[in-house]
């Protein structure tokens, strides 16, 4: 019913409907493709197959937990495949056959091993920085090469994904292939929102295990929020006690340590964001006085964003973010600072009386001085991420701060923090939670940070990255996952592949059945992302 | 991050935006309130205290097996209430207190049983007329009376939705209450869609659950269309072998009848579709002869809808129809008839020469000549139902046929056919697979499919009630419980309840809430319904 011909794409342009329907998917998956794209690529027709009992990682270079854990875990994503693959098989295909007969000359027998060389000492946690740069050579003896961790992580994550399986043959299979494979942008973020819906850590970890799939770097975790205060801190145990909405709903030192740890495994940084001034409502259920008063005619009406003028204000922020520092390592702290309700503060009287005892005119200046005093609490340890808000009102930020925009989709907001020397990382277009023009991908492939900005005089190196937000007003436990996935997939690979110097029918036909396949490799390795491309179904063959 | 404010229901209007906001959820839970509303309903300030070792269900009036059934079904779910309320009580609430005190004189000790008293024999089957009304009292004794093993099933439900735990109170309680309540409209369906994505069949018994609880009963299940054929036909095993999307994807008679009978049990009838003439592409890789061939510049360029003059084709429908109706026992059987791509018909030589022999001038009566030959393969077994474009295109149908609307929103379509006697399930609001407003369910519960109809010359009984569509293009397995629900729980109040008068700021927010509740009941039970209102959470005592 509905929609006879289905078409999905954004790219659509390049399908004339017809009333000619096909039966069968709308667009089948391709077979052992890499989700991101890797910069270079080269596949030959020889291929390999893979035996669980003969194939081995082994190391060549230097070591370090990282890389161990990583080689468990691949071995065991192998060995799944394998034995989905089997299974199926055995049940389902009434005719298979070994493709492994001496008559094909393009196969070459067994895959015997994948050589990981990490040219340099691990580095403890991953960074802004981090080296993603891998080769990989897979034939017989196979090579993966890096000179950092991240890439050695980066490298097995597509090796993994080069496996695939012909239709009516029973073996895993993989074609002789040559990488040389790097990210177009350091800062590849998805954003989640654990204030206005409470998400549990075994979520947090899926989307974790779905990240390193879509070769994701950095979980912005927007943590607390108006709505509820899940961080449970030693210092202040009351801000959760009583502003998670349950005592139960909160995560614990012990949490944030698992889900760090595991977000280093696979490198990814985790970015904790404490927002600040506004978006505070629940700090204040334990400590209304950080918190202004709201008038109307006369009357307090409620509490709106933190009180600028009170020095406990600082005092509480100075010791909790000292805290968040021990338990989170990354370099940067995101301090938000957008959305700040100064209507609130206009209304208050003592608040009045102290702008104009500092000579200041209009409220936005209290955001600067507000955060003029909280930025230098962060002290050595980490640099500061925040809204866009707090650049466009003025505030003088230090020249390392990074700046996040969301507003609006383009250059325009952009251009100004770059020519201030800022570091940009970019959400205009890639706002989850938004279903307004339906759920498909295909809207967010199409945007390229760098490329909406045409003047040259700028440093377009700056723009360091994007970053998908799933906020959470109508995602919890229930949806998160469909519904952030495959849809970050297409901000992943943006951000991470070559741009595509114009879009042709055969390069769209590549994104959406590479797109499906990775659909299929997430489902089956149990991340239920949900489908991208219209009718169709998961292939066994799509491992 | 974004809006500060947020309302997410349609009734916003009665609600002003500010910028104080409170912590917690947008729109807390009720207590014990029912989805859907019923009829007549009066609760009293005295309360009981549930203790499953207590508590039990008798039965005074008839019995059979979908009343046992039944019982054991929601001896179960009040088990599963109580157990989740004391594990969760003893783990995070540090002072609670039993509320079972002597010194509250609205408290009334442990509720004992509740009667079940059926007064008439059961039915085999639920069908289009089933009665559904029954009265309940919630007392010590607390009884439950209905003419119709289904009302009983209905006032089971509502029983167990009426325990609620109080904050700080370890027991699981129920209010005296009185419930008169029946359906306004007899036909409150559901459609899925298992040719677009294969569904597995634990998702639809787990469909069929959340149903249950929203009251909901006729699974219109759109088994088969162009992309697969999971049908698994014992008298034509290649529709499935070739045409599924995998020989492991199909629904075999064995599922069916566990599927037929899962829901039967819980009222609610399974009413299949075999779409034709259109959306039958995958009817044709096993029998291309039964599909039109279409032409373009005098070369065949595909197939088309089945070939209206090929008696091979009603050979098949009939053949398999009469199996069909072996596995579905209802009264009725949805022959589809929509969207059927005519530009294909009028292409070919063989069909324009048909046309002209039998004085036609138009493709559409092809269609007419089509429905015509099929209609009387359904013998006397069952009654069709068809898609609004056999009784637009003027096909002359058996007067007990209903018409299913679904162009156009509001009464255009539905007073042609109500006009012409008969009778007509409403969806034109109703199809979820539409997100382009965002996917909240406010939208779809502000219709009434008889208010749209001003005229009072038409007999509205004969809208025997609505259907709520999720169609599968782009959901399967991962996404269909968290999209259709609780959406599809706004179309089933509305279809139940008595009509609102007039919104009002009071009535929108009993919704609301109740709505919150409704989702929180559902995930208790293990139905991933997906959040409704914005920022929240299911508290415990939701239950």
């Amino acid at each position: 019913m509905l929609r006879r011909i289905v078409i999905f794409n954004a790219f659509c342009v390049f399908f004339a409907a017809s009333y000619i329907v096909v039966p069968g998917p709308a667009y089948p998956a391709t077979k052992g493709e890499i989700w991101p794209k890797p910069q270079q690529e080269t596949k030959e027709w020889t291929y390999y197959k893979l035996s669980p009992a003969v194939f081995k990682f082994t190391v060549k270079g230097k070591t370090c937990d990282i890389l161990k854990a990583a080689i468990e875990r691949y071995t065991s994503v192998l060995r799944t495949t394998h034995h989905i693959a089997w299974k199926h098989t055995k049940k389902t295909w009434k005719k298979v056959e070994s493709r492994s007969t001496a008559a094909d000359p393009d196969f070459k027998g067994a895959l015997q091993e994948l050589q990981i060389n990490l040219l340099a000492p691990c580095e403890v946690y991953p960074h802004l920085e981090m080296n993603e740069k891998y080769s990989l050579k897979v034939s017989g003896i196979s090579k993966l090469e890096s000179d950092s961790i991240w890439g050695i992580l980066r490298g097995m994550e597509s090796f993994a994904q080069l496996f695939y399986m012909a239709k009516g043959y029973k073996d895993v299979l993989i074609n002789a292939t040559q990488i040389v494979d790097f990210p177009r942008y350091t800062y590849r973020g998805l954003l989640i929102d654990t204030s206005r819906h409470y998400i549990t850590v075994a979520n947090i970890l899926k989307t974790l295990d779905a990240m390193e799939m879509n070769k994701m770097n950095v979980l912005h975790w927007h943590i607390v929020d108006d709505q509820s205060f899940p961080y449970q801190s030693e210092k202040f145990p009351q801000l959760s006690l009583q502003g998670a909405y349950d005592p139960s709903m909160v995560y614990t030192k012990t949490n944030i340590i698992q889900i760090v740890s595991y977000a280093r495994d696979r490198g990814i940084r985790v970015l904790p964001e404490f927002d600040v001034p506004g978006h505070t409502r629940s700090w204040g259920v334990a400590y209304p006085s950080i918190l202004t008063k709201c008038y109307q005619y006369g009357q307090v009406v409620g509490l709106g964003p933190m009180d600028p003028t009170n020095n406990v204000t600082y005092k509480l922020i100075g010791d909790l973010f000292r805290e968040v520092q021990e338990r989170f390592p990354d370099k940067y702290f995101h301090l938000g600072g957008d959305e700040v309700a100064m209507e609130c503060w206009s209304s208050n009287p003592d608040l009045i009386n102290f702008m104009s005892e500092h000579n200041m005119t209009k409220p936005s200046e209290l955001h600067a001085y507000f955060m003029t005093k909280v930025i230098p609490l962060l002290g050595q340890k980490s640099k500061p991420i925040v809204w866009q808000e707090v650049f466009d009102e003025g505030v003088k930020l230090p020249s390392d701060t990074i700046v996040q925009v969301w507003k609006t989709v383009g250059a325009q907001d952009m251009i100004p923090i770059l020519e201030a020397g800022h570091k940009v990382v970019y959400s205009s277009s890639w706002y989850l939670d938004k279903l307004d023009g339906g759920d498909g991908w295909s809207k967010f492939y199409t945007v390229d940070p760098r490329q909406q900005i045409t003047t040259d005089v700028l440093d377009l190196n700056n723009i360091v990255g994007g970053e998908a937000c799933m906020w959470g007003e109508v995602v919890d436990d229930t949806n998160l996952i469909s519904r952030t996935w495959p849809r970050a997939s297409a901000v992943a690979e943006i951000l991470w592949r070559a741009p595509e110097p114009q879009y042709s029918l055969s390069s769209v036909m590549d994104i959406t059945t590479r797109m499906e396949e990775q659909v299929c490799r997430m489902n089956h390795r149990g991340i239920q992302a949900q489908p991208p491309n219209g009718p169709g179904f998961c292939p066994i063959e799509t491992l």
